[in-house]
């Protein structure tokens, strides 16, 4: 089999075959196919597409490329949450410790930040001493000991898609959907779970723009659930506006403490109830959604969930005092104030916007190797819908270099859009597929 | 300027600026831009195409990433021939010759061959002792003092064409119609040249495989040429079935010698004389194209051609003795005949299958690092509208390997297609362009 054969043939639109990807998958992993050729290759299937079957053979190869974790000793219902990536959400950080307060298993493995969006490894990391690079043994024994793990994607488990995905990442390849779907999917079937409750986040602050594109997406991903053995449930979000009241890494561990504690914004409520309502389905304890909602929301107001929360962190080493008390971690060196110079109804808060204003301030990163500012970032008292006086406070920006501070304060400014009339509270969950 | 961005663009079926090509061409020649990301970006070409701006800028660019030859103080009339290459073709080592014989000035510098297509310079290689790789300086002597030099591109010379056309030839994107025009025309603009003859071939054993492709190529060449202040004429000619009698390196020269000698092949000789004439044309001299292929054909025959060959060879430290006596030449081990089965009208035979089996003998490269080897090719006695009985001899094989040889009689047997009807003689010119 020859890389450039293969190259040639999907230039051309035909369809390449399972040996053709495996070779392709095999050999780039192991460096036998240079990245130039994996580069044209990558171009060549972003503008001419893949089929369903080229889609399920890539993704089974990239998979396949490293360790295949088996937890099937431990349940055989056990439950991974992955979420397509936005800009302020910390859903997983508060739906997964709750899942698992109801006694289903969690074995979760997360992605760092790129660009707009945060990543969750990234907001656990600013929890002092929490570790998030776990070998596969300790990963595996905390869901078996505590129901729960949440860590890095280790080094084993799917490199091809590693490797793919950083390449694609330089070459602007990532927004394909069969290469999106792909990548997921290899991870989450290397990754051992069983049942996977996929959020998918649809507006300017996330991969997918349009629904129309997330319903393919999810499409594509139920497609490889089947053919891998996986079930899988699809819920589409609202990505137009920041999700919750935070975006930032220590700022987004604290939204996610108090969430626990019952101090919840009504938009990330309504998105953690669902998702856990349709995990409580899929792991087949009950059919009836309206009733998993009533659950899951105890679990926040009797302060079990924050029970599970703070099990996790003492496990995986974090230093729960951070926790307990929030005013020991230090603040960062700026707090600015952001003050409406306009009277009128929310209408529009970019979310794409507001992630790159985080990124800016060192809450994201620009490029790969850039490090994360823990402590900077920006907290919300409006958001779209709320009416807002002149001369209200619309927000707070959190800043380790003033010049950035002042300019983030300048820029969510021109961010916050106004009507005179009343705009309704948007809609959160756009679509559920099961 | 960010060659991410850049690449996003073209993916996107967005027009580059002029800084946009310069910088990617600039900066990838330099090494500054990674070989996956130059091969992402070709690939979006050429599955997107490129607009008549960015191709002329991408030839500009290419064209001033090395030395331009500045041949202006020899005459302000030097002509080029260029060919988009072919099976068995050694046009240009019999032309160039008798347009010199006639007081014109040429420079031309050759390529080498890759895949089914021969290379002049390698070619011109088979002759003991020719030297190809000259200094700009030699090269412009040779031009200012016999009136001829054929030589290879030097390493100063549109350096970023030919980092480019590596990595094309690499992953599969060579035959894209701006990608060639660009590559030819920033090499025929930084050899100096004014006056330029492209011999565009169209058929199974070319790049351009229609008319149509070969008369779009012609029209991006030309809209370049204007824009480079060179006049150009492009002559479509047919490569359906090799041109001339033989395919080989030094089978092709002794085929040269021959023509130059008078014993010229009808199809050959319709070509050297339709091309001469058109180079005498727009050398200005004269404007009558029947009157300049007599012109043209009495080079051939009074031995004034030749001459001029002889001179080239000994300038350039060629061994004239082996010009002068074939039979010096050491003969490939093994010569073998192919016998036709059948009898009938010779009705095809596909150049590229002829080009691959002469590559397959060791005549052409496979690989770029393969070795050439000089002596061993094809001979036909046979070719299109030829009657062929059964038992008489098609062609003569030449190898240096038995077992490769024997193949190769096996295969040109198999590429022969006859017709009990008369077949008329291929049309040698489709068109020509100026």
């Amino acid at each position: 089999m020859n890389i450039q054969e293969i190259i040639i043939k999907k230039r051309d639109k035909k369809e390449l075959s399972e040996d053709e990807i495996y070779y392709f998958v095999d050999a780039y992993t192991r460096g036998e196919i240079t990245d130039y050729h994996a580069a044209a290759l990558m171009m060549a299937i972003y503008l001419n597409g893949m089929t369903k079957q080229e889609t399920i053979n890539l993704t089974l190869a990239m998979a396949k490329s490293g360790q295949i974790l088996d937890l099937s000793d431990i349940s055989n219902c056990i439950i991974d949450k992955h979420s397509t990536g936005g800009v302020g959400d910390k859903i997983t950080l508060i739906l997964v410790p709750i899942i698992a307060s109801l006694g289903m298993y969690v074995a979760k493995m997360s992605g760092r930040g790129l660009g707009f969006t945060g990543g969750t490894a990234d907001k656990l990391e600013s929890i002092p001493g929490y570790e998030t690079s776990l070998s596969l043994e300790e990963f595996k024994n905390n869901v078996k000991e505590i129901g729960i793990s949440l860590a890095t994607q280790t080094e084993d488990l799917a490199p091809a898609d590693k490797k793919i995905y950083g390449l694609r990442d330089a070459i602007g390849c990532v927004d394909s959907i069969p290469l999106i779907a792909s990548s997921i999917m290899s991870k989450k079937i290397a990754s051992g779970a069983d049942k996977i409750v996929l959020e998918v986040m649809v507006g300017s602050g996330a991969f997918m723009k349009t629904k129309e594109d997330a319903l393919e997406l999810c499409k594509q991903m139920q497609e490889i659930g089947l053919v891998a053995g996986k079930e899988i449930v699809c819920v589409l979000t609202n990505m137009n506006e920041p999700i919750g009241t935070s975006v930032g890494n220590f700022l987004e561990i604290i939204e996610t403490t108090e969430a626990l504690r019952g101090n919840i914004s009504k938009d990330v409520e309504e998105v953690v109830c669902t998702l856990g309502a349709y995990a409580i389905k899929i792991a087949g304890l009950c059919d009836d959604i309206e009733a998993n909602k009533i659950k899951i929301k105890e679990q926040i107001y009797n302060g079990k969930g924050l029970e599970k929360w703070r099990e996790l962190i003492i496990r995986q080493n974090g230093n729960i005092e951070y926790i307990d008390n929030i005013d020991l971690m230090p603040k960062a060196k700026f707090e600015m104030q952001v003050i409406s110079e306009k009277s009128g109804y929310v209408k529009e808060l970019d979310a794409r916007k507001i992630g790159e204003i985080s990124a800016y301030l060192g809450a994201g990163r620009i490029q790969k190797e850039d490090i994360i500012d823990k402590n900077v970032g920006i907290v919300f008292n409006k958001k779209i819908g709320d009416y807002v006086e002149k001369g209200e406070k619309l927000a707070t920006i959190y800043a380790n270099d003033e010049e950035k501070g002042l300019n983030a304060v300048k820029h969510i400014k021109e961010v916050y859009k106004y009507a005179d009339e009343e705009v309704g509270i948007p809609q959160m969950i756009l679509d559920v597929i099961m």
